[in-house]
């Protein structure tokens, strides 16, 4: 399953890239690898194709990809990319994650608490602008100048209009080239459609990246403007027949961040520092959240979007610690780093123009690993259960907003800018349900890591806990917080400094007190790891454009790229994986136990489906995670597919492509019409679907 | 907290050692360091010395460490190696665990179920024998004549009484000697006295490894003989003053294993193919076990046990980790590696002699890499919980002994030749508690695991699954099997081969229809791992002796060592740490918060105690694993200290000794003693301590 991992964390990975080879690379849509189509495929796209691919195309804001299906604003993606929006919709003893959820008719449609959705406008080279406001900086110089010139060049973007406009500052190539995205952003987005869990995620976590696959991991979204549908008349329309094996095919989609251009010195700390310790806590957490889910079937609601959440991402650290440990990746990724360590010092002009980077690179690579932890548990606030709890995330976003929102746009920590905070905003005041028993649990786990991580000693452990016990300082803090409440949250965002400094919600005063310290390690963060890192990245890219010409695709930074491939299985360990699974291995597949339990609607549809329908079919469309939801296309621009997933071999792709077995995953159109139509009994959605309109 | 690390997975780490600096070192008693400890410290230990030291010292067969410290049987370890045996006594609503136990009289002394401790009677080199029947051999070949003369040397060994005698043949440097160790057997373990976990374990997982710390981490045990105490002549006399900062300290116990002399090769492929990925499932059962012992006393009791050893082992994994990803010790590794390899390859006769082991280990290291996680599941039961939960270890062992006891003893799997056989039939008989609940839950999760580690395709996990979940299996599986009740285990093993194939117990079913799947697995490793591997390291370890002599101590093999020291601090990021703690700290440490608070005893006697009574300190002895409840001796023979747990630094110990900071953590006699007579009124206890006997 294929979302942008740990969004949060993403800053304290890597990322950059090589030489694309075969079906590799994902491309941006202002430097399409052209020759490579034409003289693969014979496929030479036209502009009006490349306007259609970019503005049926869709960004989900919190990590996913989606596209316009309709002139109707109807948006497909995955199901798994709709968790959050089901979960926070299930008031009650509602549970449409498990259940999924139809609209019979448009106002059926409720609206999703926090879903934003991003629509590529525009591209702007701003690499002149950037390169003139940082050259020579670096530490606290550079991330100021940095911040400066974000802001500035934003502004300028949104033109005053941070509703209607979301203005990203992208940099590409490992530093190589910043571009200005700038998006439509859809803030109304509301539910269409979605399948039970059981068939979206058949097959479950022991399935997931695996194929042959049997999953209809789809939902339907629709944007609105103005309480209307909104017009989108650029759309992939949908081609109920699907694709067959050897077509061309398109993924168009937000690769969330790939790193085959990084120097093996930050993998090997990323490795070490970072992934390795991940790992392990994101396993207990996994621990955590299976027991808690065994002891009833609310528990089991309450705690099953992160559980799934952590599945997938311990699947993803599992293959990512295959490739960084495999000893001929790790030759291989040194000797193109000697290579280019050698070229860059091999005239003395060269030597001149470029410097040593390598030993910056290295430096700051050493204070990382004196920083990394404190950094993950205090600023991430992985040690108040961030991401995977409520009440610490808000009391964070609404302590820091009211702080940062009266600082000059260009001072603020970039999160909180103007062209920002219609997202945090949005996503502060949601409305969703609160579960205080979950909250206590994941509230007393992450505090006890944070002191495990932190010490019984740190001042810091001292100064959260006094001589509490995590779990009674969880207790207390899930008992006593009001902060569930939405309006609160909407008062508390109103009201800014004010209201923060007088409000003695405890988690707001436990947000407040350790603010200082936060801001400190992150500070410290930014300047010795994340400067000198950016900074030596940047001069190692551009020594790279030098000797070998812009001719590859930049690492994958969650923004639109298109990558081109075919309909095709490979070879595992000897035996020949078809690329196509259809209805009936899906039947044959199911035991009646979870997750190999077909939900009712399908044991009840079995006799009305054409059991020769294809199901799932693979590519080998070079995808990562954040592509989960992008549509796969065909050269008439139609879609054929939904990629939901990736194949075991495509996890090692965050660092290198291997177009022998590294594989993309889709749901098939044809799949989707039978089940549409024949299961769920969704006439007006599938025929909007193949008309292309309502 | 160093206990042996997960027993029946020691086999699939490395074994080895280099040259022995500063005060390292875990000396074989048949060779001692004498020339460094005399220029050293000017001590030459006398032949009576050296028999006291091998006589009083204990090896708990589950895999701790112990001495008899009086003259009537009375043995010293620490609470957590006793926590097995609190654990099983605990019938109905007792917890020793928690409560702890004071014997006031002798009737008093409940027997532990399945304690068994060892006593060194002697050790007889047996290179000479091995090296002539396995010759030349590797292979099937090699595992076949290892088990024909391993029996044959035990038998010798044992001469007809396996309940007096334990033979157990021990592998040395690696390969280089071989060596038969004899212990006269004691089975009929008392329990004298146990304090209370939040005091044996203050701090809890926080402070564990970590250093200062205020832990009475102790046990009494008392060993009979035909239903009296036994006769102990040699005992450690026990110092009520323990030692002062400076003093000469002697450990004298049985270090479990280190990987010192192991080439990076091994230890690369152990720390990627075996670590890792335990590390992450041992953090995902830590969750589970957390998270269920929140669910009310009786799951906490029931689960305090795992949950306690699963946190330690986890503390260890990381801290090898820290090790082994080191860029500066593989360095290091590699050159001593490469010197060697050169060194062998210097000369056309060498080359004749050694041949290349490096390429043999190279094949079957790489071979362990397909095997490995297969073996874990299957061979070493983990798929179905073994060591963490009871019903398939009892049938596992059931079903193997009934094979295994009717076959030549030499043919057998060597844990269940005759030499062995007490061992195994005190533990699979014992009368222990059994908990459905928390069985169940261990049951669930492991076999989960194992369907993810498999796959969800593997023919032997349909076979083992069928249409069933990993739950219902386990729910019908515990709630069918009668082998919770011991009197039946007794029976299956009495009645043998025929009671095993009549018996219609669901675990007995699974167990044998598990069998041959799992022997071929664990054939499969021993052919084509295990014996290459063994008969490369036994090259390069005799390389490494003819290069450089027998000048050191061999890696540790959970066999008796004595390791030399002196009390002394450490400077920790420039800060001196001061090697004693005392009372007066312990109760500034205490919050009220678990695992800060107090037990009820302590904050009681708080006025009756000297405050100034040094608690714990640290010592620069090379310990591991397995030296827990180690005596700590003076220059006379004296008990001054009880080795309980080593400083965060002593786990990179493994791999390499840095006496820079490498810290033994012990408990002070002189804290012992004020205990026993002043916060548990135990004068009985007290009084047999300082004077030596009743």
């Amino acid at each position: 399953m294929k979302q942008v991992l740990c969004c949060a964390l993403a800053g304290l990975l890597a990322s950059g890239a090589g030489a694309a080879m075969a079906d590799e690379g994902m491309w941006t849509l202002d430097h399409l690898p052209i020759t490579q189509m034409q003289q693969r495929y014979g496929f030479t796209p036209s502009q009006q194709w490349i306007d259609l691919v970019q503005h049926a195309a869709l960004r989900l804001a919190e990590g996913c990809s989606g596209s316009f299906v309709s002139a109707n604003g109807l948006v497909m993606t995955n199901h798994h990319c709709a968790n959050s929006c089901l979960s926070q919709l299930s008031k009650g003893h509602e549970d449409f994650m498990s259940n999924g959820y139809s609209a019979l008719k448009q106002d059926d449609e409720p609206k999703c608490p926090d879903v934003e959705l991003n629509q590529l406008e525009s591209i702007t080279d701003v690499t002149a602008q950037v390169n003139a406001a940082t050259d020579g900086k670096t530490g606290a110089d550079r991330i100021k100048a940095e911040r400066a010139i974000g802001s500035k060049l934003e502004q300028a973007c949104v033109s005053g209009d941070a509703k209607m406009w979301r203005c990203d500052m992208v940099t590409l190539y490992n530093g190589g080239r910043y571009a200005m995205y700038k998006y439509r952003r859809y803030q109304d987005v509301r539910l269409v459609f979605a399948p039970e869990q059981s068939i979206a995620f058949f097959g479950g976590d022991p399935d997931n990246f695996n194929f042959p696959r049997y999953d209809l991991d789809v939902a339907f979204f629709r944007a609105y403007v103005d309480n209307k549908p909104a017009n989108t008349p650029q759309f992939f329309k949908f081609d109920p027949q699907g694709p067959k094996a050897g077509d061309m095919t398109f993924v168009i989609g937000n690769p969330g961040m790939t790193q085959r251009g990084v120097p093996w010195m930050q993998l090997s700390v990323m490795r070490d520092s970072f992934l390795i310790p991940l790992d392990r806590v994101a396993s207990e957490l996994r621990g955590v959240l299976w027991q808690y889910s065994r002891q009833g079937a609310e528990q089991a609601k309450e705690a099953q979007e992160q559980k799934f959440s952590w599945e997938n991402s311990i699947k993803v650290f599992n293959g990512w610690l295959d490739t960084l440990a495999n000893e001929n990746f790790i030759d291989h990724k040194k000797q193109q780093d000697d290579a280019l360590r050698q070229w860059m010092a091999a005239t003395p002009e060269r030597h001149v123009k470029y410097g040593d980077p390598w030993t910056d690179l290295q430096r700051a690579q050493e204070r990382r690993k004196d920083l990394q932890s404190r950094y993950i548990e205090l600023e991430a606030g992985f040690g108040f259960g961030a991401r995977s709890a409520q009440l610490f995330d808000d009391a964070r976003t609404l302590v820091r907003a009211a702080a940062e929102r009266i600082k000059p746009d260009g001072e603020r920590l970039p999160e909180f800018r103007d062209a920002n905070l219609p997202a945090v905003q949005q996503q502060v005041e949601s409305d969703v349900p609160f579960y205080p028993q979950y909250e206590q649990t994941v509230l007393s786990w992450s505090l006890e890591k944070l002191r495990q991580t932190l010490g019984a000693d740190d001042l810091t452990v001292h100064q959260i806990l006094g001589k509490q016990s995590p779990e009674q300082l969880a207790q207390q803090l899930v008992s006593a917080s009001k902060l569930s409440d939405a309006s609160l949250r909407k008062q508390l965002w109103e009201g800014g400094e004010k209201a923060i400094e007088a409000s003695n919600d405890p988690m707001i005063v436990l947000a407040r007190a350790i603010d200082p310290e936060s801001r400190k390690i992150r500070k410290a963060y930014e300047d010795d790891v994340k400067a000198p890192t950016d900074k030596a990245d940047e001069t190692i890219a551009k020594a790279r454009f030098d000797r070998d010409g812009m001719s590859t695709y930049p690492d994958a930074t969650f923004t639109l790229r298109l990558s081109y491939g075919k309909v095709e299985g490979w070879n595992e360990k000897g035996v020949a994986v078809a690329p196509f699974t259809h209805f009936d291995g899906l039947y044959k597949r199911a035991t009646g136990a979870d997750p190999f339990k077909l939900p009712d609607s399908w044991v009840q549809a079995q006799s009305k489906l054409n059991m020769a329908t294809p199901m799932n079919f693979v590519s080998d469309n070079d995808i990562i995670g954040g592509n989960s939801g992008s549509a796969v296309i065909d050269r008439q621009g139609h879609a054929v597919g939904l990629i939901f997933d990736g194949n075991i071999h495509s996890i090692g792709g965050d660092f290198v492509f291997d177009d022998s077995s590294n594989r993309a995953v889709a749901v098939d159109t044809a799949a989707l019409i039978e089940a549409v139509r024949k299961v769920y009994n969704q006439p007006r959605l599938a025929d909007e679907l193949t008309q292309g309109h309502f």
